[in-house]
C-alpha cells in the first residue's frame, strides 16, 4: 500500500516541481539546468509523501499540499547539493549519478543550492502551488524558515560537523538528529496539516508527536540496517561499528535494544494519530513501513 | 546630510541585527558566531539605508522597515559569505578582516551562508521586526524571495561567473548588474515601501524607477573610480582597463561617456522622486552622493 501511495506522491510532486525550473531567460539556462539536476533525481520523495499524507489525513485532497511538498523536497535537495562539495562531506555519487558539483562545478553547485532554498519559499508563495489564505500561507513560510535555518537543519548539520570524532551519547545524538533530519520532517508533516486549512491546535500537536517519533524512528533503522548490512555483506559482527567515528544506535545501545527502540517509536507515531480516522492511513502505513524496511 | 543619516540608519540596524545572533542552545554557538562574524562587520547597511528612507518617504518612522532592513542586509551578507569561497572569488580578506571561510573554515562558511538566508526570511515574519499585516508581509516575503533567488541576485551571481573572459557589451553587462546587484536593491526600497504600509502602486513603481537608476549609478560610477583612482595611484591612462577580462562602463563607453551616463541616471532617480515631498530628501540625497562619492 505504501509503495503505490509513494509512487503517486512522487508522480505528483515531480510534475509540480518540473515547472518550477523554467529559466526566464537563455543567460540563467545553466543556473537552472544545475538547479533541475539536483531535484529531479528520482529521489523517494519522503518528505513530500509527509506533507501529501498529513494533508489527507485532515480530509483535504492532496494537491492542495503541493507548494508544501515542492518547499521541503527543495530545501533537502539543497542540503544534499551543499553537503555534497568538497568542503563538506566531498561525494562524487549520489543515487550512482555525479553530485552537482561534479556534473556542473563547485562554484555553480554553491549558487544552485542557494537558489534552490530562495525556490523553496517561492513556492509556498505562489498561488498556484499554494492556494491556501494569506494568514496561512504566512505560517507555512515560518514554518519552513524555522524548520531550514540555523536552529533547524542548517543547525543540525552544523552540530553533525562538529561532532566528528567526539564521542555522542544518545541525548547528543538525538539533539543532532532532531535538528538535521527531524526539524524538516516535522516541517514537512506540519505544512501539509496546514496546508489542509482545516487542522486544529491538538491536531497540529498531535501531528508533531507523530512525525518526531517517525523522524527518529528512520535514523534509529538506517543505524539498524547498516549494521545488519555489515554482518552479511562483510561477516562484521553486530556492533563491530562501535569504533566508528560517528555513533549510531546499535552501538550505543546494543542491536536488541535498538530494534527494540525502532518499534517503540513506531508505536509512538501510531498512538499519536489515535484520533484520526481511516484518512490518516498513509501516515500510519508509513510509520510501519519505517521500521520493517530492509533498505 | 547622508552621512548623518546613514550613521543612524547603520545603528538602527545593527542593533536589530544583533537580536537575531543569539545561539538557541550552546550546540549551535560556532554556527551563530560565524554568523554573526559574516554579518556585524561594520558595514555601510546601504541596503538597510534605501529600506529606511523609502518608507520614510511615505511618511512612516524608519523603525517601521526593521524587519526590511534586517532581512535585505542578511542576504547581501551571505551572497557575500559564499561569494568569498574558494570555489567562487577566493577572498581571504573583507573590509580588511579575514573572510568567513578564513576565520571559521569552509564547512562552517557554507552552512553559516545558508542560515543567513533562512534568518533573512526570519527576520520578515518576527512581529517585533515587521509589525505589518499578514497580508503586507506576505508581499514583502514573495519580494525578496524573487530577489535573492535564481531569478535575481543569484541569478546575476551566475550570469557573472559565466561570463568570465567574454566580452560583454552595454546590454549584457546591464543585464548581468541588475540580477547580481540591482534586484537587491529594488527589493531594499520596495521592501521599505511596503513596510509602511501606505505605498499605493504608481508610488511603488515611482520608486522602482528611482531603485533601478541609483543602482546602476552605484555600477557605472565604481568602474569610474576604480578607473580614476588606477590613474593617481599607477600613473595608468584613462581606460587602461579596457583589456580587462570584466568589462566596465568606461571601458565600453570611454571615461567622460561613462560620467555623463552617471549623472544621467542620478537625475532618472531624482526625476522618479518628483511626486514625493520632502520626506523624500533622504533618497534624493543618496542619488546625489552615489555619484559624487570618492571612494
Amino acid at each position: 500500500m505504501i509503495t503505490h501511495y509513494q509512487a503517486s506522491s512522487q508522480a505528483r510532486v515531480d510534475a509540480a516541481l518540473e515547472q518550477l525550473f523554467v529559466a526566464p531567460s537563455p543567460e540563467l539556462d545553466r543556473l537552472y539546468a544545475a538547479m533541475r539536476y539536483s531535484v529531479m533525481n528520482g529521489g523517494k520523495r519522503v518528505r513530500p509523501l509527509l506533507a501529501y499524507a498529513a494533508c489527507e489525513a485532515l480530509g483535504v485532497a492532496p494537491e492542495q499540499a503541493n507548494g508544501a511538498a515542492c518547499a521541503v523536497e527543495l530545501i533537502h535537495a539543497y542540503s544534499l547539493v551543499h553537503d555534497d562539495l568538497p568542503a563538506m562531506d566531498d561525494d562524487d555519487l549520489r543515487r550512482g549519478q555525479p553530485t552537482t558539483h561534479k556534473a556542473f562545478d563547485e562554484a555553480c553547485a554553491i549558487l544552485a543550492g542557494d537558489g534552490l532554498q530562495s525556490l523553496a519559499f517561492n513556492a509556498l508563495l505562489d498561488p498556484q502551488l499554494s492556494p491556501q489564505t494569506d494568514a496561512i500561507r504566512l505560517v507555512m513560510v515560518q514554518t519552513l524558515a524555522l524548520a531550514a535555518g540555523p536552529a533547524g537543519m542548517v543547525g543540525g548539520q552544523a552540530i553533525d560537523l562538529g561532532s566528528v570524532g567526539l564521542k555522542l551519547d544518545q541525548i547528543a545524538l538525538e539533539f543532532m538528529h532532531r535538528h538535521k533530519t527531524g526539524a524538516l520532517i516535522e516541517a514537512s508533516v506540519r505544512l501539509g496539516a496546514l496546508a489542509s486549512a482545516r487542522a486544529d491546535q491538538l491536531q497540529l500537536q498531535a501531528l508533531q508527536t507523530y512525525a518526531r517519533a517517525i523522524g527518529l524512528a528512520f535514523q534509529v533503522q538506517d543505524d539498524i540496517l547498516d549494521v545488519e548490512s555489515d554482518t552479511e555483506t562483510l561477516g562484521k559482527r553486530q556492533g563491530a561499528d562501535i569504533a566508528r567515528d560517528k555513533p549510531t544506535y546499535p552501538a550505543l545501545l546494543g542491536l536488541d535494544a535498538a530494534k527494540a527502540y525502532a518499534l517503540e517509536l513506531r508505536d509512538q507515531a501510531l498512538h499519536a494519530l489515535r484520533p484520526f480516522d481511516a484518512a490518516a492511513e498513509p501516515l500510519r502505513a508509513l510509520a510501519r513501513y519505517i521500521v520493517e524496511r530492509r533498505n
